[in-house]
């Protein structure tokens, strides 16, 4: 019999056999969190999240680490930073998230996000069990010092609008799960009080036991 | 000695510590790849999509699934069909396809991406050693007649306008990684079919070996 002559099969099933994020984090033996880093240019966000994921990592974690590096120069290259492209751009990286939990991963994220609603944006997409908020809490005169990539020194020149500290306002969270004062309490030192916190949280507890 | 007397902490190594995509497919045991389904609606792209998934997962495999359910009414909601937004919700599934083989997993795509260019696009984007490429062969006929979604139905009545294989062009793979002929092969059959396009094609492989 000819390929051509063979019948077309028509008893086939077209459900979705889907795997959960529950059998994700059942494989991975943990469960899987939004730990979104939030403060001032130069406050630590990036460099204590990449600690905190490099340990988790090392515990077999599994891990991703957003941030404008790998954000802004791919998915919202198209955005600026006016009023309207900041939300979208928030809400373009809240879909994302949301995704990587839904892979089972523990998603860091390392974003000024100045304002109040568009975290709880995040928070109320993701869920407030699965969201876990550190304030990387260091005085905007120590974050201008180190001035890492010069732009503080930028935006005093008027050179950079409305950058957050300076000419546009960052709003603390009102309850956030952990403050770290990055500009007193060594780095290594903070990564630890965050994977303390994800632990009391029931992050790193493994996902068979909650089933 | 009260917190408000502790001088800033100076010397501070401000690098970030990285986790690299080949730290996690090491601990993966299998390397990150973007598994492209391409073809008609009702050709069996998610189905078979989710089939495999299943028994990459059931292997220990690190999987995710993108397709129309979780991206276009999240990430790319505010996205119609007109030919530019379709480019763009083309380019910011590549980019998130992007991200998610940084973190190690086996992105499966169930996406109908009629045009040769858009998939492209992605396979340069990603780069060809983890592009592969599955294309879902089954005739129109037989796609319009399972029309699972009514989307057929409702594109002959003129209701769905620019519907590809009614109204819009589908432009088959010059040189895909497999055909699957899914109007006379089983889907378990094509499922089993794409998990040896995979092993053969070095993804399942522990990232061990290859570091």
């Amino acid at each position: 019999m000819s390929a051509t002559h063979i019948e077309p099969v028509s008893n086939v099933v077209w459900h979705d056999t889907t795997v959960t994020r529950l059998m994700r984090e059942q494989l991975n033996g943990h469960r899987a969190a939004a730990v979104w880093f939030t403060g001032l240019s130069g406050s630590g966000k990036s460099t204590i999240g990449h600690l905190v994921e490099e340990q988790l990592h090392r515990h077999g974690c599994r891990t991703y680490t957003l941030d404008g590096d790998n954000v802004r120069h791919g998915l919202c290259s198209d955005l600026g930073f006016s009023e309207r492209d900041r939300t979208e751009n928030i809400r373009r990286i809240a879909e994302m998230v949301q995704l990587f939990l839904d892979a089972g991963i523990i998603t860091l994220t390392a974003f000024i996000s100045p304002l109040r609603m568009h975290r709880e944006l995040v928070q109320r997409l993701v869920g407030p069990d699965r969201f876990v908020e550190i304030h990387c809490a260091c005085p905007l005169e120590v974050c201008e010092q180190r001035d890492v990539k010069g732009l503080y020194r930028r935006a005093r020149a008027g050179e950079i609008r409305e950058f957050t500290g300076i000419s546009a306002p960052y709003e603390p969270p009102v309850a956030p799960d952990l403050v770290l004062h990055t500009h007193r309490v060594p780095i290594e030192e903070c990564a630890e009080q965050v994977v303390g916190r994800l632990r009391e949280r029931g992050v790193l507890e493994c996902g068979r036991q909650r089933a």
